[in-house]
């Protein structure tokens, strides 16, 4: 069945490649917007409207050669994106036009997925009856799944445990602290600013944030986890990771997810002085990623919308407009100018 | 039953004192030798002459101010140690003259342990039919107990995998290696030095081992471990810990069973700078400490003693002679001057 509506040649697909390898926070002069024609699908094709995309901090890693859980992003390709669409042009029974779909669009206006891609599972229905375009990239997306797995999986909270949560305000952060106060955990949140701070406690319903701009993490440890910590679920990695390492209880579990405040070094990261703490404590310090948990994505969409549905959690994204402010957008997360989950409006349908 | 053949009052007991928190490597300055008349038992108490002294890497640990698995000791009192000895005196029909025991007794000559610490099962009967004395303090003591329960309960070893350790011709790390041998792996060793290298491949039956000291590790990971790394038992973190985490593989389990490189730190502990390696490779760090499994030794005991008659297992202890050399002697951890396990030998019986 071929479904064609639009005459993709008459389209153009503005989109943003990797120019070079940044060094340190990215340049303008790192990217390179560039305009080709679209090309109708192939058979087993499917051709998608890009609507929404989604800013990650890993993005930053994907940029650098280098072997990492995925490759790099080749000099000269469209960057790497997660995003939603419309499906506009169809050669796949599978997929028919109209459909909103997620999958890696990349940063551009129209993304091509092939007959292998669809075949390995690149693209996926969305159903906007479960949640808006941009909740589909936060909560019921990779950031919801990376928090509910990680922190479930690989943090194993137990109720009464105090759950200490890094970059709480973002993407990530909101999932894993509102799914631990569920599990009946105490949970408390370390965000960049007052307001972050507040939107955590009053809207996200953690027990306490502390404010790590104001230098409050020392102290805001000792005030908001009195018992220490039984699982510490880290966005952020230096200073603040070496500082929470030394408030672990016995057998605490840490969850490394990412390290935001290193990925734009110029110098080695800095790995964590007090990593002895782990023996100390009979503690744990654990690598995830999400891709791990693909088979059970499901599972978790259902538990997260059915707890939207119940008022008992929050999907909050911070939406920036225009493709071509994907540069400046990018790097509100390495500054943490970003407000919940950082998504990118490429189009309004 | 009281069974008091000698006169404790006339036995002076030499003891080595900590004088000073030691800054880097401890000095002959931070030790006293003291001398004290010997207390008769108390009623339920027993008087141990000491034999040999366990010397280990964490004794350094022992000498710093701070919070701990276990409480520093104090400036004025007796260093901390492990040891075995006959009883000499009795006031508890726990234990008779003449038995050989093992517990903390302490850097003297005479050790007193009082019915409560009795009660705690501060000191445990030990069967010379079994093992030499200094073997107690090694493959059957505690360095024998923290392989073999740190491998087989936090590294999780599978057969075919690669086990790599540190250390691999001190105590811990030999008992680590052969029983990873004996559990069907590939087992590569990180020594310092060509003789310690060939006898832990000669004589502990090890499939390989690096040598440190000759600036080989990042070659002789490649080298010996071209499937990568499963399992790490690290005993001595700093650059080697930094340089394996560029070759482990998914899902590897490093175990965190200490850092002799940097006890003796005047600067920050080096943290691991490729820790991130763990997310990548959603591979898990975790810290151990042996008296976690304090009611399982008897069952490591017999297992290792088997390995032993079987021959299948052997237990190489260093044993130098006299207390007072206890302060030089200890340095020679940190140096890496000891060949297998350091035993301190006090009294001939």
């Amino acid at each position: 069945m071929v479904t064609d509506p639009v005459d993709a040649s008459i389209l153009s697909n503005l989109q943003i490649r990797l120019a070079a390898r940044p060094s340190g926070l990215p340049k303008p002069s790192d990217w390179n917007l560039a305009r080709q024609a679209v090309a109708s699908p192939e058979p087993g094709a499917v051709l998608i409207k890009v609507l929404y995309l989604s800013l990650d901090p890993a993005m930053r890693g994907w940029m650098n050669e280098g072997k990492s859980y995925i490759p790099p992003v080749g000099i000269g390709e469209v960057m790497r994106a997660g995003g939603v669409g419309r499906v506009i042009a169809s050669n796949n029974t599978a997929f028919a036009v109209g459909d909103h779909v997620s999958g890696g669009l990349g940063v551009q206006e129209y993304c091509l997925i092939d007959a292998a891609g669809i075949a390995r599972g690149e693209l996926t229905r969305i159903d906007l009856a479960i949640g808006t375009l941009p909740q589909w990239l936060n909560a019921l997306g990779m950031p919801g799944m990376t928090g509910y797995f990680g922190l479930l999986e690989s943090g194993q909270p137990q109720p009464g445990e105090t759950v200490l949560v890094s970059g709480a305000a973002g993407a990530v952060g909101q999932t894993v602290g509102q799914v631990a106060k569920i599990k009946g955990c105490r949970v408390v949140g370390i965000a960049g600013g007052a307001d972050k701070c507040q939107f955590v406690v009053d809207e996200l319903g953690f027990d306490a944030c502390i404010d790590y701009k104001a230098g409050l993490v020392r102290d805001g440890l000792k005030l908001y986890c009195p018992k220490g910590v039984d699982v510490y679920f880290d966005n952020v990695g230096g200073e603040i990771l070496d500082t929470v390492l030394t408030r672990i209880n016995r057998r605490a579990r840490i969850v490394i997810c990412g390290a935001i405040s290193q990925y734009n070094n110029t110098t080695p990261v800095k790995g964590p002085s007090n990593y002895l703490s782990l023996l100390v404590n009979r503690a744990r310090m654990e690598g995830i990623v999400v891709f791990d948990w693909a088979e059970r994505y499901s599972e978790a969409v259902s538990q997260i919308a059915q707890w939207m549905r119940e008022g008992k959690f929050r999907s909050r994204e911070d939406v920036v407009d225009g493709l071509a402010n994907f540069p400046a957008t990018l790097n509100l997360l390495f500054s943490g100018g970003n407000f919940g989950k950082l998504v990118l409006k490429v189009a309004d349908a």
